[in-house]
């Protein structure tokens, strides 16, 4: 399986250029540096990631439209990206998706189609094959990989001597391309996965070499929704070449950052997003460390909840 | 009186590197974009203005450290430029100053003493004679003034375009440092200073062409705290010579701003760093709009009310 490399990663960055934002590192303490993804247009990483795989595609292909099936994140950025290509975008959501992400991926002129949860995938298929829409996967596809990794690229250059770069871990479509990017650049520095004690099959994944199934329902029970998807094989392979650990950290402890980072880093965080900081807080590493916050789509009560 | 010049700001841009972060913009619509400044070491922009005042003191005259009078972000930033010079600084704040302001001053580590506030102004003249400390004002002095105009350079870097820039005016430091800067760079933008109505002294100033004082606790009444001082002669001489047009936003406006910012932009931002996008919502300019967030220094509990 081939992996994404550095120049894929380069050449991601330069494509992306004006359509996500440079975020800057923000110092937290003596040792911390945040990276807030939380910041960029539709409030996570996942432009990254989508923008550059819609530009990866030829003219007319990209000009069928892109359908992409999420109720989170990537659905978001898809629909984004396919605006700025001006592009028609479906989105397949499950039917109890709640109506402000509904109306959130109305907002950026994408279509939505809503189904059952289990139909979702085949409804996908489906418009691809009716329309030559091309599917845009949240993480197994190496050009989203390589979007995600400009985040990486962006650490190093502006922190060449970070020890140590903390990422969430779901699909692993972010860890991928930031290892990569990091151990390509700077390879004394470590790259530390982190997921819910909740959702840690990636963790239990990496620690015995092989890609590890937990039953969804499993996965569900972590606040961070965001982080409830499982590696591919793909996301995985990374992983295992580039990724020094995955650790996990409990809900309270996810909890107690999105508060932290509310009220010391005025950042509006997602549970998934906050659970980088989570993990520094409950065992600071040695060394300059950067946490990625990877979004901030968050409910509004459950966000006051941890104020 | 003189006027700070583009020289003075551009030489502050040099000075501040490494100090302040180089806020990026964020798109929030079609029309306007967010330059948080919240995201500042201290969160706020009196990071940038403090920390030039420190850097053109001879070195001997700021080791004998400075002495600030302030409750709020001003001195949160002198304590931590202070920090960096490895100097000492005395923050004098009133005895009713919340512990929580307290212990961020002590965080940073300087000195925090406590009087009433009538002795304020008297107390750190003191110090000043005492020590030969100097003393650095929230913004009546030159090297504050053109160390806050370095957020107009950076807008004008960054979108140089823009018809309309909008900034919170308090004492008038940071719209009279970004107003020097935008016309000198792009004099047919805009700048558009913006007041709660509750504390709208120097919008009703600029309307008939001198100083209007308002009784201090006419100004107390916005929940805006950080825009509850008034204008200098010289920040208003800036403000005559540059400012298009100062505009008031009700409590309420700024109240919707605050949540908005948070559920759409995922910023947390006091109150007083809002008013810009209030403004913004309840009048958009014609052409591209950046609103100024000032700061995003805000008790839990009144920004979950917002929420």
């Amino acid at each position: 399986m081939g992996l994404v490399t550095i120049s894929d990663i380069q050449a991601a960055a330069d494509r992306i250029k004006g359509a996500a934002v440079r975020t800057p590192l923000l110092r937290f303490d003596d040792g911390l540096w945040l990276k807030p993804e939380s910041l960029q247009p539709v409030g996570a990483f996942k432009v990254r990631g989508a923008y550059n795989a819609l530009a990866r595609l030829t003219e007319d292909v990209r000009a069928r439209g892109v359908v992409a099936y999420s109720s989170g994140n990537h659905a978001q950025a898809v629909a984004y990206a396919a605006k700025l290509f001006g592009v028609p975008a479906v989105i397949v959501v499950p039917e109890d998706t709640p109506r402000v992400k509904v109306e959130a991926t109305l907002s950026h002129g994408a279509e939505v189609v809503q189904v059952p949860m289990a139909l979702r995938e085949a409804r996908a298929a489906e418009l691809v094959a009716e329309r030559g829409a091309t599917l845009i996967p949240p993480f197994d596809h190496p050009d989203v990989i390589a979007g995600q990794g400009t985040v990486g690229l962006e650490v190093i250059a502006d922190l060449p001597d970070v020890a140590t770069v903390l990422v969430p871990v779901s699909g692993g479509g972010l860890i991928s391309g930031v290892a990569t990017a990091v151990k390509a650049l700077s390879p004394a520095t470590r790259v530390v996965g982190v997921e819910p004690e909740l959702a840690g099959d990636a963790a239990e994944s990496l620690r015995v070499g092989t890609l590890i199934r937990w039953p969804a329902a499993d996965r569900a029970r972590t606040i961070a929704d965001g982080l409830r998807a499982e590696p591919s094989e793909l996301t995985f392979e990374h992983m295992r070449a580039y990724v020094d650990d995955i650790v996990t950290v409990s809900e309270e402890q996810i909890g107690e950052a999105v508060g932290v980072l509310a009220r010391r880093a005025r950042l509006v965080v997602e549970p998934s997003g906050a659970v980088t900081l989570a993990a520094h807080l409950a065992r600071p590493s040695s060394g300059t460390t950067v946490a990625v916050l990877s979004g901030g789509n968050v409910d509004p009560e459950v966000f006051a909840r941890y104020l």
